[in-house]
C-alpha cells in the first residue's frame, strides 16, 4: 500500500505551511551571498529556488482562484518561470545567477505575501485549488531536494570546502549487509501509479507489463566496492564502457565519484556535512549513469529495469517509512545494515536504472500549461529510482521516477545491480 | 516468415563476391577525390569505408582462419579498425578524411587482396568461417548504406550540386495513398530474432512484451503533409517540441528537412539524383527524431514503438519482397501508392520509432571483440525500422534495430505516425 | 609638467587612507549579492576587488616590512592573488563568483586589518615601503575603475535595469564643440614617463620616437556621430573593418555598442544611472577596437598612434585638471562643450590609439614578482589614452598607457580620430 | 640595394611561365587525393590553390583586359575568391577542402586556358596590365609557399608520415656558427620599400624610424639550443611567457615545436623530406610567436624589432643571394655555418619580429579591390622578416613583411635573438 502524500489527514494549510518551512529550514546558515550565486548552468541559486517555487502557486493558483489578485510584482512572471513556454517568455537559465536583484529580502517578502494570498484561498476549499495544491507541494518538495544538490555542487567548488551543516553520521559497529541477490519470477505485473492518491502524469496509466524472470540485489553498491572498481582500472578500460560514456570519462578526466578527492595518500569526500574520510559502507554516491553502467559491467551483472525495481519496491512498505530521507536532516548516505530483506530501496541515494525515461503505453501529457511538466523530457534521460537522503518524504512512492541524463553526477545518484536469472 | 539472408541458395563464395562487387559499384561515377573527403565526424570517407569493409575480413577471419596469412600492411590493423577498443588503438574518427594515402589504388589492391585470400578460406568450407563470413557480409551491406549517406551529405555541400548519378524517379499518375490508422488488439506477443537465419546480438533474444492496443499508419508522413506543418509555424513553436529538441532546432536553425533548399519561391530537395523540386507525395526524408516527434504531436498522434511496428512488419512479407531497397537504384523515396494495406513498411524510409535503443530482456552482447558490435551504443540513440532506399535488401528484416541519435539527420529517415486506440 | 600622484603633498598615511576610503565609497547602495556575483570571465566581483586589494599590500608590503606579520588568513593568499605565477597558485579567475565564502563581512574585517597595520608600517617612513605603497595605491586607483565596469556589466544583465546611483547628468545648452583637426609638424619627439614621479614599467624609459606630421581631433567621437555611422550600414559592410574585427562583429552580431539598447523606436543606453535615452552629444562609449578602427575608415580618417596623442596630451595640463574623473560622480561621458583647444583628451572615455601594446625601446620589466604587472601582456592588445569618467584623477597622467584585447567593450571606451598632413 | 623582382630582364610572359611552372612542379608526387583535402581552418588544400592563383589573373586581369573575355567557368568566381569581400560572396574558407568537385583535371584544365588568355594580353603590353602582373606573380609566389606548409601540415597528420620528397640534406662537417651579438648604433634610419621596384603597400611609405643602439645575433636559434630550453623546463614555467602564450601553451599542451616527436628517447622531426631525427645545427623550426619571446626571455635576451631586422639585412645583399629558398628544393632548413657576418637572414626560417603588423606612418591601402590584400590584416599579428626555404628567392627583400597570428606554428617560422645595447 502506497503512501499517498502529502499526507490527507493534514488539513490543506497545515501541509501548506509544513511544506513550505521546510524549504527556508534548508537555508539556515546560509548568507545571501551563497544563496545568490550559480555554480553551473545546470544548477540554480537558492534565492531562485525561493522565488520559483513562489511563482509556481501565484501563476497556476493565485491569478485564476484568488479574488481581485495583484501580482506581488509583474517582472517576477519573466524571472521566476523555470520552462514553461506556454506562459510566456522567460530569464534564460544559465543566468539565473546574474539576478542579483531582487534582493533577498524581497524574495523573503515575496514568500511571505504568497503564503498569505495562499492562505486565503485554500481557506474556501475549492476542489480545483486543492488539486492544483498538491501539486504546487510536491513542485516544492522537489525543489528542496535540488536546493540541496545545487548548494552542495557550490560548495564543494570553494577551496575552503565550507560545511553546510555539521551532523555527525553515526559509524555503525555492524558489518555492512553483504550483498544478495533476491529473485522474482516475472511474468505480467501491473506498473505504475494508480489514479488514488497523487501522482505524476509520467507515472500513469496503470498498466500491464511482461518482465521476465530477474534478481535484483538487496542493497546499493558501496564505497568499498567502487574502490575496488577504481582500484582494478575501471576508469581506464573502455572495454566496460559504453561509447558515449568513455567519450564522457575521457573528455572530463572522470576517476572517482564527483566529490572524491584524493589527499595525503587516502580518499575523502566532499558533503553537506564537509569533507570526509569516505565511509567504506555507505552507498556510493554522486556517480553518473555511465559510471553506473560500467560498474556493472565490471561486476558482472547489469543494471535494474524500473519495473524490476518497482515490483520488488511495491511491496517493501516498511523500506519507504524507515528511509534516509530529506527529514533526518543527515544529507548524506549511512551505511549499509544487516537485515533480511531488501535495504535502502528508498533514500539514501537515487538508483539508476538502465530504462530511458519514456511516456507509458497510453501516457498523456497533463492539459495546459502543466503539459509542459513531465513530458517534454522523455529523451535522453534514464529513469532512477527510490529517493534519496536529499529527497523529501511524503514525494516519494515506489511508482515515482525522478530522472537526469546520463552523464549528470551532482545529483544523489548510487546504483542498485540486477541480473538475469 | 522471415527473409533469413543473405540467400542461403547461394554458395558462400558467390555471396561473398555477389556483396563485395555491390559495394564497388556504389562508387561509380566518382573520382578519387570524392572519395577521400570526410564532410563531417559522423560520415566517413568511401575510400575509408572500401578499406574497414576489408579489414573486417583479414581481422576477424583471414588472421584466424587463413592458414600463414600475411597481413597485406600491418598499417591498416591501426588505419581501418572502426571502433573495437579490445582490437588496439585506431585511428581518430573525426580524422579519417585525412588519409590521403594509403592512395585509392591501394585500396582497391587491397580489395582484390582480401578477395582472392577469402574465396581459398572459404573454399576449405569451415563452419565458423561461414558465420563470421554472414556477419562479414551484413556488415558490408551497413557500410554500403552509409556510404550513400555519406556522399550525399559530401556532395550535398558542394555549391554546385553534383549529382550521384541521374535516375529518373517516375512521378506517378496515381493519387497518394490516402493515410489510414490501422489497428492492432494488443496482448502479449513475440519480439525480436529467432534463433534461425542470421541476426544480430541486439534483435535477441526473442521474447514476450506485452502490448496495448494501437494503430499504425498505413504509410509514412509525406512531404507535402509535412509542408503544412511548416506552414503551420512548426519549427516556431516550441509547445510541440521536447526539450532538447527545441535546443536543438534552435541551435542549427532547422527550418526544413536536412536537404531542403527554399529557392525561386518553391522547396527543392537536393539528392543523389541531384536537385529536385521536393515530391509531394513522398515519404518526407532526413529528417530527426526530434523533428518526427514535434510532427507527431502537431498531427495529435504519437510515434510508434518498436515492437508495434514489428507485429505488424512481421505479418506483411510481401512488402519486404516489392520494396524500394538500394538494388532499385533510385536512391531517395518514391510516392506512396494507393493500396489496401500498409505501404513501404520496409524501403524508401528508416521511420523513427519512440523506443530508446536498449537491449532487450536477457540480452548478451557477443562474445570477444565483436562485444563492441552493438552493445556498446544502448544510451541515448533510438531505435529505427524498415530500412530504406539505401539499404540493400538483404540486409533487412522485420526484427532489425537501426540506431542513432536523435538530432542526426543525414541517414535515410522519416517517420510514420501511431496512436493509442 | 606632469601631475605626480598620489598627491605628495599629503602624508603617506593620509594617501593610503583616501584611497583606501574611495574603494570602499563605490559600493555604496550594493547589497552583499552584488558583491559576490561575476558577470563574465573578464570581470570581477565587487568583494574579490576589495580583497585583492587588500591582499596586494599584504603579500609586497606587510609580509617583508611588517615586524612579526601574521596573515590574517593564510587562505587568502590563494583566493586573492590575480595573476601572479611567481608568487604561487591562485584561484582560477572565471570561478572568482564562486567564492561565496569568505562572506562580505570578513572581508570588510580584512580591510580594517590591512589598514591598521598598514597605518603602523607607514609610521616608520622606510623608503621601500613608500614606494612600494605608491604602487599598490596605483594599484587599487586602478582597481576602482574596474569595480565600475564589473558591476555597470553586472547590472546590465539584469533585465530589471537596476541603476547603481541616480546622478542627474546635466544637458547642456550650449551646443557641442564642432568637430577641428589640430596639425601637428612631427619630428623627433620625447615619448614615455620621466624618472621622477610615479608611472609603471611600461610608460618607460622616455626615449626619442620620430614622428610625422599629422592632426589630430578636437575632441573625441560623439554620439550623434555614431548614429550616423549606424544609419549608414557601418555594421554591415565587411568593407570598412579589419579581418579579424568583422569575424567578431558577425560572430557577436554587433548592431551598436555594447549598453545600446533599441526599443520604442529610439536608442537608449544602461549607464550605472540607470536606462537613459543617447545624449547626442556625449563621446560614444563602450565600443571595442574593432569598431573604433571601423568607424575611422567610414570617416576617412585614422586612430591616433599613442605617441601622437601623447604629444599633444603632454601640453594640454588644463586639460587634465578639470576633467570628468571617477571623483565626480557622474560615472557617465558628458557632452562635449565648445571650446578653442582640446575637448577632454583626459577623463570621459579611453581612447583607442592604433598601438599595439609593446615594450619601449629599452623597456625592462619591474624586478622579482612585480616583474608581472605589465610585461606579461604585451601581445594582442592595444594601447588606450587619457582615462575616463570612471578612472580615479590621480591615477592620470599624459604617459599613462591603458590597454585591452581589441574585441572587449565594457570599459569606458571610445574613439578620437587623426589623420596624416 | 634591393633586387627588385620578378627579374626584370625577363618578358613579362618568360617571368610569368616560369613563375606558373614553378607552382605546378611543387605538386610533383602529389595524388589528386593529397590535393583535394583540408587539414585544417588555416591551410587550404593544394587543388584550390591552384584554382585560386589563377582566379587572380582571371579576376584581375582578364577580365578588364582581354577583349571579349569568356570566364572559364563562372561558378569559379564564386568556389576560388579568397578573402575579397569588395569581389562578391565566396566559399567559406573552412570548407574548401569539402570541393572535390571540380575535379583537379578541371583546374588543371582552368591553368592552361588561363596561361593561353594571359599570353595573349601579354603580347599586347599594356602598362596597366605589367603592374597587375606583378602583384599577380608575387601572389602566386606567397600561394608556392603556403603550398609547401600547408602540404606538409597535411602529411604529418598521416600516421604512416610520408615524405613529399626525399632531399639528403648534407650534414656539414663544420661547426656550426657560434652566437655572436652584432652592433648597430642606432639613429635616424630609413625604413620600407621605396616606390622602385616592386614592393607591397604594406612595405610603405619608406619613412624615418628613429631607433635605439641595439645588437642582433648573427645566427638564428639552432634545435640544439632550443633543446636546452626544453631540457630546463621552458615548457613549464610559466614566467617565461606572456600571459596569453602561456595559456594557449598550456590549453594545446606544447612541449616542443610542432612537428617534433619524441620517440625511442630521441627526438624527431617531421618535414618534407619525411621523418627525421633533429639536427642539432640547423634553426629551430616551426615554432609560435609565444614560444620565441618565451625562448629570448629565458635566453636573457628579447626578439628583435623589425626595423632593427631591416636595417641590417639592407645591408647584406650577399645574404638574399645565397640563402635557402624554395628553388633548392630542399625544403627545410639547413645547419648554420661558420661565417664572420650574418648567417641565414634571408632564407631558411622566416624569423619572429617584436613588431605587432601595423601601418607604416602615411599607409594607404592600395585602391580597389586590391584595398584588402595586406590592410585588414592590421590586428592580432606579428611581422616575420627573412623568408624561409619555402620562399620563392624574388619574392624576398629587406623590407618584405609577413605576418601571422603569434598561435600559429605551420609556416617555417624561427627565430633570431636581439638585445638592447
Amino acid at each position: 500500500m502506497e503512501v499517498s502524500n502529502p499526507d490527507p489527514d493534514q488539513s490543506a494549510i497545515s501541509q501548506f505551511q509544513r511544506v513550505r518551512g521546510q524549504t527556508l529550514a534548508l537555508t539556515e546558515g546560509l548568507t545571501a551571498e551563497d544563496m545568490v550565486v550559480q555554480s553551473m548552468a545546470d544548477a540554480s541559486p537558492m534565492k531562485w529556488h525561493l522565488a520559483h517555487t513562489s511563482w509556481f502557486y501565484e501563476h497556476f493558483i493565485l491569478q485564476r482562484y484568488a479574488d481581485d489578485y495583484q501580482l506581488f510584482n509583474s517582472d517576477y512572471q519573466y524571472l521566476f518561470n523555470s520552462y514553461y513556454d506556454a506562459v510566456g517568455p522567460r530569464h534564460a537559465r544559465p543566468e539565473r545567477g546574474l539576478l542579483t536583484r531582487p534582493p533577498l529580502s524581497d524574495i523573503l517578502a515575496y514568500r511571505q505575501h504568497i503564503d498569505q494570498q495562499m492562505a486565503n484561498v485554500l481557506n474556501q476549499q475549492q476542489p480545483e485549488v486543492t488539486e492544483l495544491l498538491t501539486l504546487g507541494l510536491h513542485h516544492e518538495m522537489q525543489h528542496q531536494e535540488l536546493m540541496l544538490t545545487d548548494i552542495l555542487h557550490l560548495l564543494s567548488a570553494n577551496p575552503l570546502a565550507p560545511a553546510l551543516q555539521h551532523q555527525a553520521v553515526a559509524v555503525s559497529d555492524e558489518q555492512v549487509t553483504a550483498e544478495k541477490m533476491l529473485s522474482h519470477e516475472g511474468g505480467l505485473v501491473q506498473i505504475g501509479a494508480s489514479e488514488q492518491g497523487f501522482s505524476y502524469d509520467c507515472e500513469k496509466p496503470r498498466h500491464q507489463f511482461y518482465l521476465q524472470p530477474f534478481k535484483l540485489a538487496n542493497r546499493p553498491v558501496t564505497n568499498s566496492e567502487w574502490l575496488q572498481f577504481i582500484n582494478d582500472g575501471g576508469y581506464q578500460n573502455p572495454l566496460l564502457w559504453l561509447s558515449d560514456g568513455w567519450h564522457c570519462c575521457q573528455q572530463h578526466q572522470w576517476q572517482a565519484p564527483l566529490y572524491w578527492r584524493q589527499q595525503d595518500g587516502g580518499w575523502f569526500s566532499f558533503s553537506l556535512n564537509g569533507l570526509q574520510t569516505v565511509n567504506p559502507d555507505a552507498p556510493v554516491c554522486h556517480i553518473s549513469y555511465y559510471e553506473a553502467d560500467a560498474y556493472a559491467r565490471w561486476a558482472g551483472k547489469r543494471l535494474p529495469r524500473e519495473q524490476e525495481w518497482e515490483v520488488f519496491a511495491a511491496k517493501q512498505p516498511q523500506n519507504l517509512q524507515k528511509a534516509n530521507f530529506l527529514e533526518h536532516h543527515i544529507w548524506q548516505p549511512t551505511a549499509c545494515t544487516p537485515q533480511t530483506g531488501f535495504d535502502k530501496l528508498f533514500g539514501d541515494v537515487w538508483e539508476w536504472t538502465q530504462s530511458p525515461y519514456t511516456g507509458y503505453p497510453g501516457f498523456t501529457a497533463a492539459q495546459g500549461e502543466l503539459a509542459e511538466y513531465n513530458g517534454k523530457f522523455m529523451a535522453n534521460q534514464f529513469v532512477l529510482r527510490g529517493g534519496s537522503c536529499a529527497s523529501p518524504r511524503q514525494q516519494l512512492r515506489s511508482s515515482y521516477r525522478n530522472f537526469f541524463h546520463p552523464h549528470q553526477r551532482w545529483q544523489f545518484s548510487g546504483v542498485r545491480l540486477a541480473e538475469d536469472q
